[in-house]
């Protein structure tokens, strides 16, 4: 008989991981909630043609497609065998596929149910989703993204919140991080004044080397990329800019001033830079021009987060983009969001050993089980604990009691009580801290007073 | 544009409908965490070579396959396509699928990490399967289930416990239920005695009808279907079967005494119902002869839950079965569980409207926004209330005051906070019940006590 396995690229959770990663999901989803996003899920599968063609060439071949029921050989032909063109073939033998991303597919329900929604939305959605990429270290097939975004609202309220949502969440989970923020409209501005519009990736990345290469070397750098000397010249002040958030700006608002969208853009950095002070933010907050990430759809402000005592790429990211719901033929719906990246922030608390001693234990106490009788006098007491919330096991089977208490220790059960034939006299419950090894006797309203105590905090 | 839409048989969750799911799962996990049961997580893929020949012919048909990735055209010969075998070519060009059940991934989880479990390994597991059933009303084609199993244990201890979460569950979604249980052995010793052993299914058939035609159809129906009239005879005490429980069981020790499987199967169910009565379980629990579910991989027990006020198939069900592992190479592993059925729960609670009043309110209170200033003057009481545990919102947008009241009306939110100029220059806050539509000013501190008070109960 084969072993059994699964899937490349795919993971089980067991019972100590999937404590883990509740606990991740639990801090986040209390914190979207404490700021009024509402919950919501979309099923696994979508249709091909709400998919494809949203994710460029590269994404639509790492769609994983559902061979159609039914006689799906039919619609191959003898043609389609010599053509030997398979993302051809594939969508007339598949009609579904599973979702790529939470966007897409919040995207598809806002347009769906556009009649029974209450604009501004405020969602919020944690599922996993699937990409038929190359399995790597850190890399799967299958991962859970938790999402937030607010659409239909222009209202940069809605970044601060994101940003102080950010703030909070990582807050709880004690990691320390620097979020940094750039807004498209600025580097809009700086490519609109240096007429170097198709440049501006090339010119964030150079301006980026500039604390390891110094300015002589990026200004080198960017004569290599073909921007002109008289471009260059405009942009020292950007490249050098320095001192406090408003001198920033400042410098800024001088450089930009022949351009509206580069002066939108710095107005807007203003107002949410002001609001998270108002706000009394407590991580880091970083205006960084050299972040570009998702210039294909991000059209005001860009959101990313680092750890900052763990070298590991962005833990969370974001924007604002101006047309999730166009592709669906409902245009002009402005949204703004973020998605925290459930897997590396779950790499970090490893890492930094970050879990709380206690988020683990399923169980409170472990009854020991001596045999019929015994267990016959226990089942009441039990079923009292259990109806004052304290979470109880009576070992199942009369073992051995090396086995019952490697049970125990394996399940990290931090009380084990025996009720014996002496106990049951005396009406009392032995109970045993795991921990200090300590043991004592209880009537079992003194235990449940102990228990709760001792577990509940 | 076309319209977007979602694949046939699966479902959109709305806000709303995530609430109510939540409160039902989140009431399922809560008692099976007090019980001590710890919750896995499997790959919505499995390898097909898990899934396929587990769930018999038209099972193998209803997986939902995946497509290969990369030149799967290739598997496909000239003669697959003038054979026209779906089925066959399908191994060719798919080598993974979408679970089925949670029960045999669950099966997969435990061989494979059988160095790593403490045995009995109690788990639960709430995930969603999928099928390429006919979708109908009520019958889905994504669907979750959310089972608990224990493997690793014979004892019945586990059964009754089974049973009390059964109890304890429905007790706390105010569910009445009525759990009938019954044993595959004594339908075994049954069989064995009157030598029909072919015959179980219609002799259970039979006797279910005997409240509704009477005795003489019924052993009228048992001739028709080929029982002997010796077995009908023979069968006649367990037909008319009476009394308290006590009485049944000593008439079907009577009747099944030269049978060692009835006998045992007799013991089990005594053992496992003078248990409940000391464990004090609030529900109905029946003996039911009649109760023939999973016949083909139950062993022992076999359970069924009927909702008392709603007319609708069983609602939870489970058993014991013997080899559960047995298919991947791990023999002689006896396990026992049960399955709550979320969305027949769900479809109960609908129409008895047990849904609790407070559950769905993601948002406590919502601030007004009257414009840029007033605005500046709310964000530090808005952090300071969230800093109080209390959800709230700012309106993102000056807009309207009608529209931002239809806002909290259409979300629920119960609580409107307005800050005009009136109360900037008096450092108060208006707030507005909307169910009572009182209004009334506080300071920032009575208002934390206040909505702690209204909102947490």
């Amino acid at each position: 008989m084969q072993k059994p396995s699964i899937p490349k690229g795919t993971r089980d959770f067991s019972p100590e991981e999937m404590a883990k990663r509740n606990y991740i999901f639990d801090t986040i989803k209390e914190v979207y909630k404490l700021y009024g996003y509402r919950q919501i899920e979309t099923p696994a599968m979508e249709n091909l043609s709400t998919l494809m063609g949203k994710y460029g060439d590269e994404g639509d071949k790492l769609l994983f497609k559902i061979l159609n029921s039914g006689d799906y050989l039919s619609k191959i032909s003898n043609e389609d065998l010599e053509e030997k063109n398979p993302a051809k073939t594939a969508v007339k033998i598949s009609e579904r596929g599973l979702r790529y991303d939470l966007t897409v597919p919040f995207a598809r329900y806002v347009v769906m149910h556009r009649n029974e929604i209450t604009f501004p939305f405020k969602r919020y959605q944690i599922q996993p989703v699937w990409r038929a990429d190359r399995p790597q270290r850190g890399r799967y097939r299958e991962f859970f993204q938790c999402d937030a975004d607010v659409v239909g609202s222009d209202s940069l309220l809605n970044e601060v919140e994101l940003v102080q949502i950010i703030d909070e969440v990582f807050n709880r989970l004690n990691i320390r991080v620097c979020v940094k923020l750039n807004n498209r409209k600025i580097l809009s501005g700086i490519a609109e004044v240096i007429g170097e519009a198709e440049k501006i990736v090339d010119i964030t990345v150079a301006i980026d080397k500039l604390d390891k290469i110094g300015l002589e070397k990026v200004n080198e750098e960017l004569t290599s990329k073909g921007v002109s000397d008289e471009a260059i010249q405009k942009l020292q002040p950007i490249i050098k800019l320095s001192g406090t958030i408003d001198e920033k700006f400042a410098t800024m608002r001088e450089v930009l001033a022949t351009s509206n969208i580069g002066t939108e853009g710095i107005k807007e950095m203003e107002y949410i830079f002001n609001s998270l002070e108002i706000m009394n933010v407590a991580c880091d907050v970083e205006l960084d021009l050299t972040l570009a990430r998702g210039l294909n759809y991000y059209t005001g402000a860009i959101i990313e987060v680092k750890a900052l005592d763990v070298e590991i790429g962005s833990i969370t990211g974001g924007g604002r983009y101006d047309n999730l719901t166009g592709i669906f033929g409902m245009p002009d719906v402005s949204g703004v969001g973020i998605s925290f990246g459930a897997d590396r922030i779950y790499d970090v608390l490893n890492q930094l050993d970050l879990y709380p001693d206690k988020f683990g234990n399923a169980t409170d106490v472990l009854f020991v089980n001596f045999g019929e009788k015994e267990v016959m006098h226990i089942l009441p007491i039990v079923t009292k604990l259990r109806t004052n919330g304290i979470r109880s096991e009576i070992y199942p089977d009369s073992a051995k009691m090396k086995k019952q208490m490697t049970y125990a220790d394996n399940n990290h059960i931090p009380f084990v009580a025996m009720i014996g034939e002496n106990e049951i006299e005396e009406n009392k419950v032995m109970l045993k801290n795991m921990k200090s090894g300590e043991q004592k006797a209880y009537a079992t309203d003194e235990l449940i007073a102990t228990l709760i105590d001792a577990t509940k905090k």
